[in-house]
């Protein structure tokens, strides 16, 4: 069976399970994961039985759904129809009583839509994380989106790193970031690239400027990736355009054994919050810790965040196959911010450092 | 009255009206508008009474709330608190008993969670379209932020026009649209700029491809607009780059047609339906009524796609401040497509069209 609809046989035996006769997926994210569809504006109702799976849609998508949908079923409301009664006269046309929704993807408005617009002939249930589930495991093609995408970033890295120039903005040197992925290959950045020189590295979430510049502080902060076909990068480095100072080298060095100790303990059935522990302690260790305020890592995949988390509170069993950051940072108001980040496969054995740019401390010489 | 404490009290006179003694703001897009803040993860409680507004975040966002946000109250959830739970808290301590929340923003797991941290404490009650109702009038600031994103836009269509070349892609020609126009200060397009050659034109949401060349057919559809401070453009053109058949003249000339029929008829008082009408009975009355299937257009600002909506069903009242595009388009599957579109303005007396490039037919010799 290909690839695709062998996802969909996956919910399938999900929807058996959790006692529904059909699941209405709208995640954009979902609908693509299970179509292979890469437009918007769609959702899929997807049937215990596999014979009634179909993808709605309007008028726009046609052609788009015929090329990158061959074998499913397609629904194209007319303009005079809304999506919601396009989804009630499916649903009832396929005899559906338990239609499973996607409540982190079905807003109060559109949940009450629904529910006027099916009356008494099916009962709305919620589900939780159902295709989130599913594409926590990446399959091969999707491992090798995702190394597609890091090449993408690293190659841009190497571009900008290469032109980095005194006087030269946050923005613009983000902008380059941008442009250079594209040129390789990449649809565009999978989030605004951060370029946050000295204090604003302070900042986790730093916009660039067009105020600072490089070499206005002794390092910068670039946390940057790619969005490739359509899987996504994520990745943080540290340039060194000054002196380097006691304290930057204690801090980074904190921050690399940190992260080196908690990829050290990825491997299948490791618990999350184990693996943001080990990272945790290091800087704890140091003295640190309350300047590490934000989890370990995220799952990247199709979406930029996506499970599982590697957080204090997670429970989740890594698995083989799951793809996710690991990126500690310490933050220092009066000072500035070091996060080092990279993407990392859990294997059967343990696991792979998919991307590869040099972590030693870097200089560059304006 | 500052321009956005401003907007905080005319969406409280709203809240009065609807008896409730809170909104919950939860689109990030409405907290920013509300707040000035331009970060993610953050909402904000708005009560009936004033003094006890608050934009709750997390560590993350502290520095940046004090800096965007003077005189506007922030409460940082510590990392072991939901969202939800920081909400319920601030609630109970202001007495609120009756709280809106934002429908359309708010998912059903969200909505869930948060009426079991309210307990009995609090009512929820949804409400719809609030604060997109203010914002759909925008104020001289919004105005002007809006006209400069239309100059990146329009400045990044210039330099990428003369530089069209035999052999370019859609994506080499969509990439550096981008470039473009961060390189005049955009901080990105607003939307993934559309190119599309030839019968590619036909799809309304076309992706650019690396198959398909500047060249390859005599026309291509260009699509595109900025974002900037945060306010967005969004415009169409058409590019000739091979000969004008007579079936090319006749479509552009229908479209064009409809385009300026339907802005003749903006002013303030006018139904939005009614515009639309005059747009699509020109092109009826030629013969491709079935080909243009979207409504005329929408309303662009901190969003691309917003209130208020000109089509078939749409009975909006049009007043002076809203800005919206007009973009009608007539799409023949074996063929090709034909849209115009520009950003027009709402004034006292009619309307001003806000972006200026030429819509004679534009041949380009490459």
């Amino acid at each position: 069976m290909e690839r695709i609809p062998r996802r969909r046989e996956s919910l399938r035996r999900k929807l058996a399970e959790g006692d529904l006769d059909a699941l209405l997926v709208t995640s954009e994210t979902n609908v693509s994961y299970l179509s292979g569809f890469t437009g918007d504006s769609s959702v899929m109702l997807l049937g215990r039985d596999g014979d009634g799976d179909v993808i709605l849609s309007d008028g726009r998508f046609t052609t788009q759904i015929e090329q990158e949908c061959p074998g499913l079923t397609a629904i194209i409301r007319p303009a005079t129809q809304t999506m919601v009664q396009a989804v009630a006269e499916a649903a009832k046309a396929r005899g559906i009583r338990r239609l499973g929704f996607e409540s982190a993807a079905l807003t109060v408005a559109e949940f009450d839509k629904l529910r006027e617009a099916l009356k008494e002939d099916a009962a709305l249930r919620p589900t939780a994380e159902l295709v989130e589930d599913l594409r926590q495991i990446k399959d091969e093609s999707e491992v090798a989106a995702i190394r597609e995408a890091i090449a993408f970033a690293e190659g841009a890295f190497t571009a900008v790193r290469a032109g980095l120039k005194p006087g030269m903005t946050e923005k613009q040197a983000a902008d380059r970031i941008e442009s250079e992925m594209r040129r390789l290959g990449a649809t565009g950045a999978s989030f605004p690239p951060i370029v946050a020189v000295g204090l604003r590295a302070a900042l986790p979430h730093a916009r660039p400027t067009e105020g600072a510049k490089i070499g206005d502080a002794p390092f910068v902060l670039i946390d940057w990736g790619a969005t490739g076909r359509p899987y996504k990068s994520d990745l943080t480095r540290m340039v060194v355009t000054g002196k380097v100072t006691p304290e930057f080298e204690t801090v980074y060095r904190t921050v690399l054994e940190a992260q080196e100790r908690a990829i050290r303990s990825i491997r299948p059935g490791a618990r999350a919050h184990d693996v943001d522990a080990e990272a945790r302690s290091v800087i704890e260790d140091a003295g640190f810790g309350r300047f590490f305020d934000h989890g370990l890592g995220h799952g990247v995949g199709m979406e930029i965040h996506e499970a599982p988390r590697l957080r204090r509170q997670s429970e989740t069993l890594l698995k083989p196959g799951m793809i996710f950051t690991v990126e500690p940072g310490i933050y220092l108001p009066e000072w500035g911010g070091v996060r080092i980040e990279d993407d990392v496969l859990v294997t059967p054995e343990g696991c792979e450092v998919l991307s590869h740019l040099p972590k030693a401390i870097d200089t560059v010489c304006l």
